[in-house]
């Protein structure tokens, strides 16, 4: 790349014409903010180098929620505090291991897994079982019946010609989610899942799995793609056994909370929008993406306003919410107090899926307010997000989506490296670009700023 | 991240009702096939691994031709040849240096530094000599009297207020253009210039310079940005001294080629439509993304036509240009000889803003032929080009747009992350994601197949 396009020139007109609209004056001063003096990403790397993974129940999770405090604080929030709420603790209690021999071969290779967040360990002796490949649900019920005391190795691949990656997961994540119970149901011993990624890498990805009360629980990892692809080959030549042993179990449910800061509406300080992401991350990364960044970026909004001297409207609520990826309790106890304080709640904006460059904005209300939230999309798309899309909102803010009818909205980054990274341990820090995490900041603020000033 | 939101159903219908446009239907089966065959990514790792930097006139130029030669045939090139044309042949000759001390000082620090492409050594004794820091060319004007026999250093800053990051190399990108020559026509002895980056590592970027022939031809290195501000806080507080060695010297121009793969158009077999990247990099990288990316994107969609069976109405180039860097003699080969042969060209399409995730096309043609392209908008913008500007079209194929009026286009993918890997050491393999290099292909080739099947 050498020479400069007329593109360029052209984008530069926009960018002075757009400068004469007072919004447009107004959110780009919220942008030159955030990209010139941002914070976000150094204190990401403050919540993922000097905490790291920070599941709920952990002592990881007091710190952040100490970190937590301390950001609302000297980011300007005029009152902040914790929610506490009751999460359940899970621990990994140990190293996950799991190695596989050939039939014919006496010696045992190596597997790189993690245990699925929830799953229960199998005890001290390990479990050692032949293998049963199947590559979908469909194949395990033509083969339910020889399923009984194997270890059933779901085989069922990332789907690559999604161009946006979650329908990817969502067709995927079934078999995190149910694989176990379903595998159980005909009486296997364990599971393996292949990883819900197309990772070029041979990291393993966990993620919740859910059981189903009717059946045993049984113990289950997930695999990275390399060792699925490596595995698959075998069983389709010979008896692959698979030892594998894990430790996880559940605690007693502990003290977790949202931490919330605010800024306090100067006309309508009874009335709220909630910014957030969430606090927690699963235990075998740093959770950079997953949530650091929502959480960042979060905090992010607070001091950008506060630097420029912006007085909102309404209330402004910065959220750092507990214990999605295992629970979902610091979300359903917001929306539980909001309820339980009859709260007028305007709008819900969560950033939960990566801090990568910003390409959308998601929109769930009634029609009348997806139109209004159409019409700001000339101001915001100069700052990455071109789409405004019907569907939207995240988990930590959908109970108060559900228990009040507040609308609620997403940054939806682009997907094409989240799933690369998604739940192992390369979601760390140096997966994070600066200008693309604080972008999303600067789109997330500019809704949040019109939404207060015009209402929804 | 954990649950699914109603965004991606959303997403999934419109996905659904667009297989049901026969272009759509087509469009789609390039994508899958490329999304899930495709080659471009491994061929990345051959070209920045095996071979490397491949600065026009390097061994690794003569390499790369060949790698380039073996791609088109193994992708299915009909006919494939190299059109020779003479490249300027400049050399580093030796590891760059330079390190400053301060005035009440003895020690000398080191600088991490990179001469400027196409800038002459300072010989073997290197310079010694004080430097002066000027922010702007205004500043340079301003002290032009404080000018002689010092090392000018410019700090001029990239622009992070920029969204689109290419607005912030114009801006800048004319300090390391013209700033030697500006520095030496009031006798400075050398120039240190801030590198045209966000970056958040010290890495120094290169680039071309141009000497101005009215004034002496003085050495030139760029120096990482926090080496830049190290040196900017010292300048402020003392007299500092710098001393550099470098050792770019021109050997006389040599052979190389522009790489040019065809599939022969079935009714228009003398109307051409011509897809390309550049082959060379600098020689301090791999030149992965500059502009490996687009070499690979363009075998790539050659591979994946042949794959399915397209053949074309028009016959289509898949061109790997030469010397796109420092001199440009490949692409105004290319118009020569079309111009020479009074070729028909109908349209030219490069790849050379990074193998980054697709964003935007931009086209630089008619009126008339901008509203046809316009109309393709809603069958592209699923892939990511969800952005169709005016304005456009590449340094490679500019010859070709001047001498014919050929109709020219390019990829212009998210550009956050460009200015921090591009000219330095971190433009590496890594730092190419798979699926964002495969999309951008994608994109490009629904293109170019809208345009063989529709004309301009």
């Amino acid at each position: 790349m050498r020479k400069i396009f007329s593109a360029v020139l052209f984008l530069f007109t926009i960018t002075l014409l757009q400068a004469q609209n007072p919004d447009s004056v107004f959110i780009k001063k919220i942008a030159d903010e955030i990209l010139t003096s941002g914070k976000a990403y150094d204190n990401l790397h403050e919540l993922t180098k000097k905490i790291g993974g920070r599941l709920a129940g952990s002592p990881q999770m007091v710190k952040a929620e100490q970190w937590g405090m301390r950001m609302m604080k000297e980011s300007g929030a005029e009152k902040a505090w914790m929610q506490q709420c009751m999460v359940p603790h899970w621990v990994r209690g140990g190293t996950d291991q799991a190695s596989f021999k050939l039939n014919n071969k006496d010696v045992f290779e190596k597997l790189d897994v993690v245990a699925l967040g929830n799953s229960i360990g199998t005890g001290k002796k390990g479990i050692v079982a032949q293998v049963i490949k199947v590559d979908s649900f469909e194949e395990l019920e033509k083969r339910k019946d020889e399923i009984k005391d194997k270890i059933v190795f779901y085989n069922y691949k990332f789907n690559d010609t999604y161009v946006n990656t979650f329908l990817s997961y969502r067709d995927a994540g079934q078999y995190r989610g149910q694989g176990p119970s379903r595998a159980a149901k005909y009486g296997a011993k364990a599971v393996i899942v292949r990883s819900m990624s197309h990772a070029v890498d041979n990291n393993p990805h966990t993620g919740s799995t859910r059981y189903d009360s009717a059946y045993e629980k049984i113990p289950a990892v997930a695999i990275g793609l390399r060792d699925a692809d490596r595995l698959s080959d075998q069983v389709q030549k010979t008896t692959v056994t698979v030892k594998m042993q894990t430790n996880g179990h559940f605690l007693p449910d502990t003290i977790g909370h949202n931490i919330i800061g605010e800024l306090i509406g100067t006309e309508f300080p009874d009335q709220y929008i909630t910014i957030g992401g969430h606090l927690d991350s699963w235990d075998n990364c740093e959770g950079a993406h997953d949530d650091g960044a929502g959480c960042v970026q979060t905090i992010e909004i607070l001091r950008a306003f506060k630097a420029i001297g912006y007085q909102p409207r309404h209330t402004i609520r910065f959220v750092l919410f507990a214990n999605e990826e295992n629970g979902l309790r610091g979300g359903n106890k917001y929306a539980e107090e909001a309820t339980a304080k009859n709260e007028k709640h305007i709008l819900a904006l969560e950033s939960d899926a990566g801090g990568f460059t910003p390409r959308a904005l998601g929109f769930n209300g009634s029609d009348e307010q997806f139109q209004k939230f159409l019409s700001w999309k000339e101001l915001i798309a100069p700052y990455g997000c071109t789409e405004f899309n019907k569907g939207g909102g995240g988990a930590d803010i959908g109970p108060l989506n559900k228990a009040l009818k507040t609308p609620m909205a997403s940054l939806n980054p682009d997907s094409q490296r989240y799933f690369d990274i998604h739940h192992s341990r390369s979601d760390v820090f140096e997966a994070v670009n600066k200008r693309e995490l604080e972008l999303g900041a600067v789109n997330m603020a500019a809704l949040v700023y019109l939404v207060d000033k015009y209402g929804l």
